[in-house]
Order: C-alpha cells, then sequence, then structure tokens
C-alpha cells in the first residue's frame, strides 16, 4: 500500500512538473506569450521557490526536485514572456 | 520550527493554486488561449487529478484543497481552450 501511494505521488509530481515541458516548447518557438497571464507566472514563480524551502525545511527530496525542476520551466516562460512585453 | 515549516507549506500552496486565477481571468476576459499549451493543459489535469488521489490516499486535507482548487482553475481553462479550437 505504501509503494502504491509513493506511486501515485510520483507519477502526480512527474505529471505537473512535466505539463510544463510542453508549454515552454510552445512559447519558444512561436515566440508567442501574449495570452499568458504575467500575473500567474510571478505569483507561480514565488509559489514554486516557497515549496523547494518547504521540501530543504522537510529534507523531502521529491517536493524539491519537482518544485526546482518547475521553477527553472517556468522561469524560462517568465523570461520569454518579458523578453516579449519588452518588444 | 514546526509551526514556521507548515506556514510556508500553507503559503506556498495558496501562491501555487492561486497563480492560475490571473490565467483564468485573461483567458475569460479575452477569449485568447491560442498561446497556451493543450498538452500542457492535458498533463497538468492529470498530474492535479493524481495528486487529490494521493492526498486522499495520505488523508492530506492541504494536499487535496489545494489540488483540489487548481484542478477546478485548470478545467476551467481546458474548457475554455477546447472551446476556441473548436471555434
Amino acid at each position: 500500500m505504501s509503494t502504491f501511494v509513493t506511486v501515485i505521488g510520483l507519477a502526480a509530481a512527474v505529471c505537473t512538473t512535466g505539463a510544463n515541458l510542453p508549454q515552454l516548447k510552445k512559447a519558444w518557438t512561436t515566440g508567442q506569450t501574449d495570452d499568458i497571464s504575467l500575473n500567474m507566472l510571478l505569483v507561480l514563480v514565488c509559489g514554486l521557490a516557497l515549496w523547494v524551502a518547504y521540501g530543504v525545511l522537510k529534507a523531502d527530496i521529491i517536493i524539491i526536485l519537482a518544485n526546482g525542476i518547475s521553477l527553472i520551466l517556468i522561469g524560462g516562460l517568465l523570461y520569454l514572456k518579458v523578453r516579449e512585453i519588452r518588444g
């Protein structure tokens, strides 16, 4: 049962972190980020950084990895968004 | 220390869940979702549903609430995206 729960948690983490890949790829190839909310990206970066801090405090490597990788991918998306805004 | 860690975790959950609000509001008011990746939304819906299942299995109300609310908000965004694709 415990292994099953861990597998569900890992699958969940892989999905919510991996979901950022097609979004970053799309924004990178099209160069278009108009429909993506800047406020969403800014709040998300803060939230993911807090999750990494939480993972460090709890010494939970899964939380650190999943949110750390998401933070890098969302950071890339934020860079593309800001670049487009500044023209 | 334990309370501090819990506060960090709660703040993280509020940010990563709340970040979806400005994105949903933007997509709702503009009706534009071209730049949002459909694959991202589909994988994210699967991941959030798995997180809710994980929260239920671990009897963790914070994980259930944070990801359940995110699931509803991302579900709304997916609806707007599919509606735009189908024209």
